[in-house]
């Protein structure tokens, strides 16, 4: 490395280290009378908020949790899972989200995998975790969280939540520590192998947060989240530390609100009655929101809603627009914090018309501060940001996993040739704007030519007779690949021939956007896409549906 | 120190280091046709700044630049300027902010003292460095930075900036290097020994800016600064980074205008010509350019202005606002980057009236993201935030100088504690809002009580017959010290009489705002204020000026 300049710092001087307590002493600053809620429960305001975390952490070193050690959550989104949020990795523990949607089994996989010593589980959670408690290894305690009181359970519970809390004390000095110490971890599942573990370290954190205020607030035109906000988590806390946000929410000290079990009317009513102006989701929730909305007539002037996980369609953000929500794309994943790049619109963009402001909005937008991102062809060159090379999405930022736990070789490939690998497909346009185009492994190879599902789906979902659809390429001796489309019907029951698909698609060959190849031949009617434990649909399992017989 | 858990990263993970050039790489995320201007020419957009910043590399090492050298700067605020900003920190070099107000022999102190090798050089300082140019042991060769091609001079110059870039390539590599390597030194002048020499690293700049930009954008109701801003400082840029805000402005990739040397005429046809939303400078600079703006009738609607350097006084910061200035105050220091805290208003107090909501943007605010900022005893004990207790302001955060550059005592003593000691005596409202009441080394100790030279100030300046006022302590064999008022009248050569100052501060004893000892006895008359080479009022000079004869 080169040689630079350094001055050794004076001995009395303090080397600040990164870490999460500092996001929660910045939330001090903000001395408004803002307040934490949990389903319509006002909690505590950000002092109060301090000392919560000060007796979790005495509760958890009570019980034996020690530096080093994991301690695993199994919550809803609530004001107790902000709290661990904060004080697992202050004591210098790390704090394991574990996703509650994965199999039994999985589950167990993960929680051994981490070794978890200590598990704060939700009551509903309890049959879960007594099935499988045989099969944890590490696991030296459970703290029930429980909504009204203690519960029967057969696990042997250190007590319940609410009444551990109650006895301690509301002071806790904090230590220092190496900014690299690991604060959280979590699983992400592919389609093969076990699930492996990724892991952030208090730089990480502290640094994804500050990078996300800046990016959200310094937005054109009005700020997507600034002090006067009102924040509502729609992702799941153990999925990606709900995009970081609950991170951001507490370093401005506004408003939260934690809405537990996600309820589509519980929903509607916690938006209108605190007004929450900045909420984040995959599409599938905002459509059962909108679905619960539309029945009661409500409308949602002044939401702000980040949607990430699977793809904006345009149909759904413009419905969405139509409420009155401000809906644009977030684009991340478990390896990366999770963010990488917003469809933040600049002041040209925002005086577009309808469509084709709809356009950026649904595309996974500009890199966020920091992030070097960029698109590279599969013998590892660059490709020019020309709005039409395809390449796999790479990428360098200070909060990326720094690998797989116990999985060198997976690691390895992950960070090949010192970027992290997406295994997204992406363009990038002459101004900047990142579109993806595909997975990697979705892509489908026909003829020689790249067709992406991604874009192929969004065709078809603009036929009026087709309300979702997945389309996968199936093995075929000619072409290589054929691409197949699994569609859901507007009006289910209705007759339906893949002619009509076939017509739709014609107008986008004629129009030179697509080529006459990229039509599929066999288009296959489901009642309902099938869907994996986050939500995403499952083109594993329509890949195994879909193979001809 | 704690034994938490680390994960070594996969071999091929990409460390990601906090560098400055990472702030350039962010700005190229914004390709809207924003343009850097210098004195109303315009001069490029952000990708052509990047490229005028790989010229200027080019330029440094073909020059015999290497990392760990350092490179003077000695020009007003330009376009050049921002690209030393970037070039000479980003080739792993040292940016030595040379305040061309010292004298020329302090100059020559701190050039030798900083080991400066090469120095860029406006044709207006010229002279200054054609007598200091005997005294420079370092310095290897010049670049002249002229306005209009080269111009005479008996310096050694390599050539002339323009025409030497002309001939640079516009693509550099630069490289990875350790985040803690110095990217920029300055000196700051006390009141007695030599100027002592601050200094900072990439990781600290990086973290400054992140910083900033979220603070400064997440601001109640409208940003103070975001995508759509337009920047200009009017602090000069040698001066403590400009405040940090040409890397926040290239980090959002936002219009900036840089105004050369400053003439008040100049200013507003920039401020209105390119409709200039945000800017920072002392409070003489915005008093010069309100009393242009009047001669001609100009408004400022749209313009927001950071005041720090010397006290925001109610009247100024009332008059800022008739003009439809948005006015807030900034409180830093030399020694902090230097950002510590912001009169960031909330909700709450934007909703206040005239002179109450003035109280809060003239205090200096509450601390910025991760700033621990605190009030200290004498004897070392953090004091409450209950308006009252006064007491030396302290500080953490991760961007301050770690020590005087070759000063190991005075290091230690800034340090004293693991704090850094600003020297500021200040109070904390329960609301979380700092007022600095003094400097420790102007606070006037009198009969055992402490007297806010500040305060004073403020109050005698409300008073209609005073423009300007400094209050000192001055000897006294009975109390310690007594307060000596010098002022400037506000229609000079009017007839005045001590008594009029001692009239209008009855009221406020009357009122139980200040006690009677606090009138002073002696009170002089000057057509101006002495003032420091950064602009600051000279307490010093008027302590030697008011010494009874």
């Amino acid at each position: 490395m080169m040689q630079t300049k350094q001055i050794p710092p004076a001995s009395s001087a303090y080397a600040y280290p990164l870490l999460i307590k500092n996001i929660l002493m910045s939330s001090q600053r903000h001395l408004q009378q803002h307040r934490i809620n949990y389903r319509g429960q006002d909690q505590y305001d950000y002092q109060g908020f301090q000392k919560r975390v000060c007796k979790l952490a005495n509760l958890l070193t009570g019980l034996g949790v020690k530096a080093g050690d994991t301690v695993a959550v199994m919550d809803w989104d609530s004001h107790r899972y902000l709290e661990a949020y904060f004080a697992v990795p202050m004591i210098g523990a790390v704090l394991h989200h574990v996703n509650v949607r994965l199999s039994p089994e999985q589950i167990a996989y993960t929680m051994n995998h981490a070794e978890d010593k200590l598990v704060m589980v939700h009551e509903d959670f309890l049959p879960l975790v007594e099935t499988t408690q045989s099969l944890l290894k590490t696991v030296e305690s459970y703290v029930l969280l429980a909504e009204n009181g203690p519960v029967d359970t057969s696990l042997p519970i250190s007590g319940e939540y609410e009444q551990l809390m109650g006895s301690m004390h509301d002071g806790y000095e904090f230590p220092d520590f190496d900014e690299n110490s690991i604060a959280t971890t979590f699983y992400t599942t592919g389609t093969t192998g076990n699930p492996k573990g990724v892991y952030f370290s208090h730089r990480q954190l502290v640094l994804h947060t500050l990078q996300a205020v800046g990016t959200l607030a310094s937005a054109s035109g009005e700020a997507v989240i600034n002090v006067d906000s009102v924040y509502m988590p729609l992702t799941p806390m153990f999925h990606v530390h709900a995009w970081g946000i609950p991170y951001v929410a507490t370093m401005l000290g506004v408003k939260q609100v934690y809405p537990g079990r996600y309820e589509p009317q519980k929903i509607l009513e916690l938006i209108r009655a605190n007004r929450v102006t900045i909420s984040h989701c995959v599409p599938t929730i905002l459509q059962m929101v909108l679905a619960a909305a539309k029945a009661q007539g409500v409308r949602f002037d002044g939401w702000k809603v980040c949607i990430g996980g699977s793809a904006l369609t345009p149909t759904l953000a413009l419905q969405a627009m139509s409420e009155g929500i401000n809906i644009f794309t977030g684009y991340g994943m478990s390896e990366t914090c999770p963010i990488m790049s917003l469809s933040m619109l600049n002041a040209e963009i925002l005086n577009m018309e309808g469509a084709e402001q709809v356009r950026y909005r649904t595309m996974a937008g500009t890199p966020a501060g920091m992030v070097d991102l960029r698109i590279q062809a599969s013998d590892g060159q660059f490709l020019p940001h020309d709005g039409e090379s395809m390449g796999e999405i790479v990428v360098r930022a200070p909060w990326l996993t720094q690998g797989y736990f116990k999985e060198p070789e997976k690691s390895e490939e992950l960070w090949l040739g010192g970027w992290l690998h997406t295994g997204d497909i992406g363009v990038i346009s002459p101004d900047g704007f990142l579109e993806i185009k595909d997975r990697i492994k979705d892509v489908i190879k026909t003829g020689g030519e790249w067709v992406s599902s991604l874009e192929l789906e969004t065709l078809i979902c603009e036929s009026p007779y087709i309300a979702d659809v997945a389309v996968i390429g199936v093995p075929d001796d000619e072409w290589g690949e054929r691409p197949v489309a699994t569609v859901v019907l507007a009006t289910p029951g209705t007759a339906f021939s893949k002619e009509l698909i076939r017509e739709h698609l014609m107008q986008h060959v004629n129009s030179g956007r697509i080529n006459k190849w990229w039509i599929p031949e066999q288009v296959d009617v489901v009642d309902q896409l099938p869907t994996t434990s986050v939500g995403k649909v499952d083109k594993k399992k329509i890949r195994s549906m879909a193979l001809p017989a």
